[in-house]
């Protein structure tokens, strides 16, 4: 809830990747995973850098350009994409604080024509779910989610819908969010 | 930088896309390009965001956070990728100003390897580079450059490497960077 207007007041974070949105401890999981597949050339993901609407910057002398005004904008697309096994992957990643039901106010409705899209295009897409409270992570591929999104007739998705057709995320201490793994288990048809 | 003649320093654009770096109306060509793609349902590819480190926010109340202090960050990929025809696209634009030569400096070395290890795992990858002052803008596929710019023993790339190598994007008033034109041509073995 950082980044957008809340009227609440808060002046300063110690963390930059906690800027990005929700759901700083899951971002920071898949980063660490993303540098580990990297590493190891299995992959080449990363996430996208947040965007930002830059209004005023400063050139002072002898120095770096500062910017000085700049405002936090809705992302158009999903926060991570990239390339594995030849196909073109995409997905987006939320925590949820409640241990009940997701809230789908937190995807925007242009991440979810985005996933639709690339879906149509040929690309693996997926959402990457981490009840914080439970300490579970679910991997949804986008096929199942959105279908069920656009049938909804209520603001949010059970928790139990996830057991039921997600995919859980074992965590790994090398890679945190190790979603390759089920990427490989219902893409490539492969058991582990 | 420009100074007001009250010593001023100017300190606001009136353009976002300006502060991505050089080579802007390029930049401008081909978020026209992508959105047309995007229109026609032929391509997902999107330009990522501009690369910050934020430091300072301020979240008066009522209204949106506002960054007060950020520095630009040297991107870790290249600005463009995306998918088209099931195929993961990757690609780094760039503007030349001189008319005889493409400077090596422009991209950088991370963005060179991040295109020869998209390569490696079954991306189409490439070079948009225009030279603003002949109005030219050329196509290069990446498995040709990086093994010239690896064996390159100065530090420039001579223009008529790219008349040579590269592919002429015609101009186009709807898609006034028609890359995907050469990309069938290319990597599907179709003629126009």
């Amino acid at each position: 809830m950082v980044n957008y207007p809340n009227g609440k007041k808060m002046t300063s974070h110690t963390s930059v990747t906690s800027f990005g949105g929700r759901g700083m401890a899951l971002e920071e999981d898949i980063n660490l995973t993303n540098t580990y597949y990297l590493d190891m050339d299995r992959a080449v993901i990363h996430k996208k850098p947040t965007p930002v609407t830059i209004v005023k910057v400063d050139y002072p002398r002898r120095s770096a350009a500062k910017i000085t005004e700049a405002y936090f904008k809705l992302p158009s697309t999903t926060d991570y994409n990239g390339i594995y096994r030849n196909k073109y992957i995409d997905f987006e990643a939320k925590e949820c604080a409640s241990s009940t039901s997701f809230p789908l106010k937190s995807i925007h409705e242009h991440q979810i024509r985005h996933l639709d899209s690339v879906l149509r295009h040929g690309a693996i897409a997926f959402v990457i779910v981490r009840f914080t409270k439970l300490n579970r992570t679910f991997f949804v591929p986008a096929e199942v989610m959105i279908p069920y999104i656009q049938a909804l007739d209520r603001r949010s998705i059970p928790y139990e819908w996830f057991e039921a057709n997600g995919y859980e995320i074992a965590y790994n201490y090398v890679k945190p969010v190790d979603y390759l793994r089920i990427v490989d288990q219902l893409y490539f048809q492969e058991n582990k």
